[in-house]
C-alpha cells in the first residue's frame, strides 16, 4: 500500500480551506527572504500558492544580502507586534554573513510556525511544543491518517538534523515508540535498518536503502531528495517497496505534506491568537 | 573494570578547588527552595557541602509553600541582575500549586547551571548548549575519563526523561554514537539491551537488567536508584558485572558525579561572565 502524501495533502488543504473560508479576518503568514537563492525563491512560490489556495494571506519581505542584520531583526519585531500577522518564517538558508540563530530567535514563539526558535525547540524537547516543524509533523500526519499505530514499534530514523531527525525522534518518543537514530557515522547501517518496523530515511543520498536492508513487511518513509538530470530520487530504492507492507515514496510522499503542515501551523497560530472568534460571523 | 565515579568526582572536585582557590572574587551559586520536602533538604545540604569544599559561595532562599509565585519570580529576576551571582538553580520538585515551567524559565540562560530553561533545552537540541544537565554531563565525563570512545558505538538508553534520557541521547548523537532509546512502553527490552555496546539504565526499577540481558563485554552505566530498607540498589543486577567489560555501579558511580558537574557548570558560568579575569590576582 502506498502512503499517498500527495492525495492526503490535497485533502488536508481542502479541509483547511473550508475552515478558513468562513473567517472574516484571514490568517496571515509573513515570509522573510534574504539574498537571491534560486531554490529559495521556488520554495517561497510554492508556499505562496498553497496559502492563496486555502485563504491565508501571504506577505513577503525581500532583502538584499547587503542589508544590515539589525534592519531584518527590527522588521521581525515589528511583525511580532502586528496583530494581523499569525505566523512568521525566515526562508533558509541565509547568505553566510548573517547570524541565522539571531535572526530566527527574533521571531516570537507564538508566531514561530516553523518551530525553529530556541524556545520552540526547548518546548519540543520537553514534549510541550506549540509548533512541530513541518516535515516531522507531515510524517506523523501520514502515519496517523493511514492508521499506522507507532506505540511500542521500533522506529529507525536515518539522519539527525535539527529540521527532521531530532524533532521526529522526539515526536515518536512522545507517542511511545522505541527509537533508534542512525547517521553518517553509524557503522553497519543494515544491522539497524533490518530491525525497523518503521524505517524513516532522511539523508538525501540516492537509493542508499535497498530491499536487502529492510525487514519483510516494514513501513518505509522516504524523506530524502536527490535531483539528477531533472529527475527526483529518494533515499529508498523502489525495489524495496514490494517487500514492505506500506511505503511513502519520493516524489509524492512526505514532500507535499510539508507545505500543508506549514499551513496547518499558521492556522493553529491564528486560532491560539484568538482569531478563531471570527468564526461566529462565518 | 569499575568506572569509579566516586574517585573521579573527588578528583574533579580537587581540580576545581585548585582553580577557584586562586580567585579573589569567588563564584556564587544561588539556590531557590520552596516548601519543606525532606529529600530536597538533603540534596541541598549535599550541594552546599560540595560548594563549600571547592570555594563556591552558596546562597539559599527558602520560601514557604504559601508564598506567591510572583515573589519567587521577582527574586530570580533580582538574582539574574546581581553580578556576583554566577548560577541559579531551583530545587525540584516544587509544591503542586506552583507552575514549574514559569519559575524555571525566569532564570537567565547565562546562569541556568541545571540547563533546564526552555532556551537552554532548545540550544541543547541544536547541539549548542551552554550548560549540559548534570547527570548526562557526569556520564559523558566518566566515559571520557576512562577513554571509552563512543564514536559509532551502539548506545542503548533506558529512560526518556528530560533530566537524563533525552539530554544524554543528544550528547551521544553529537559525539557520533548510534543511539536507541527505550522506555516503559518498549516491548521486548532484552532485544535492545543485548545489542548495546554501552548500556545506560535510568529507570529507578531495582535490578531490571541482569546478566542474560547484556552483550558479553559491554559497558554498563547504572543511573537508577531504588531505596529499600536503608539500602540503595541500582537498575543493574550486579550479576551482570562479570559479563561486562566495564561498569559504573550504584552506589558510587554516576551519583557522586552529578553534584560535581553542577560545580563545574557554576565554574563555567563564572568564567563566561568574565569572572576569570580575577585569576590575574591569584
Amino acid at each position: 500500500m502506498i502512503l499517498n502524501g500527495k492525495d492526503l495533502s490535497a485533502r488536508v488543504k481542502d479541509e483547511l480551506k473550508g475552515k478558513i473560508d468562513s473567517f472574516v479576518t484571514k490568517p496571515v503568514l509573513a515570509v522573510i527572504m534574504i539574498g537571491d537563492n534560486e531554490a529559495s525563491k521556488i520554495y517561497i512560490e510554492t508556499k505562496k500558492k498553497a496559502c492563496q489556495y486555502v485563504g491565508i494571506s501571504f506577505m513577503t519581505f525581500y532583502y538584499d544580502e547587503k542589508e544590515k542584520e539589525e534592519t531584518i531583526i527590527n522588521k521581525i519585531e515589528e511583525l511580532n507586534n502586528e496583530k494581523i500577522v499569525s505566523g512568521i518564517i525566515v526562508q533558509l538558508p541565509l547568505p553566510k554573513k548573517f547570524n541565522e540563530k539571531n535572526i530566527i530567535n527574533a521571531i516570537s514563539p507564538s508566531k514561530d510556525v516553523d518551530g525553529l526558535t530556541e524556545i520552540s525547540q526547548g518546548k519540543m524537547l520537553s514534549g510541550k511544543s506549540d509548533f512541530i516543524p513541518c516535515t516531522p509533523k507531515g510524517i506523523i500526519k501520514i502515519l496517523d491518517f493511514y492508521n499506522i499505530d507507532i506505540t511500542s514499534k521500533h522506529i529507525v530514523i536515518i539522519g539527525r538534523s535539527n529540521l527532521v531527525g531530532k524533532p521526529l525522534l522526539l515526536e515518536c518518543l512522545k507517542r511511545n515508540a522505541t527509537v533508534t537514530i542512525c547517521h553518517s557515522k553509524t557503522k553497519d547501517l543494515e544491522k539497524y535498518t533490518k530491525q525497523a518496523d518503521i524505517l524513516v530515511s532522511a539523508t538525501g543520498k540516492k537509493h542508499i536503502i535497498d530491499k536487502n536492508m529492510i525487514k519483510e513487511g516494514a513501513t518505509l518513509i522516504d524523506v530524502g531528495i536527490t535531483r539528477e538530470n531533472n529527475k527526483i530520487y529518494g533515499d529508498i530504492n523502489p525495489n524495496a517497496y514490494e517487500k514492505a507492507s506500506t511505503y511513502s515514496p519520493v516524489p509524492g510522499g512526505v514532500g507535499p505534506m510539508t507545505v500543508v503542515m506549514l499551513l496547518e501551523n499558521v492556522y493553529e497560530a491564528y486560532k491560539k491568537q484568538g482569531g478563531i472568534t471570527d468564526e461566529i460571523f462565518g
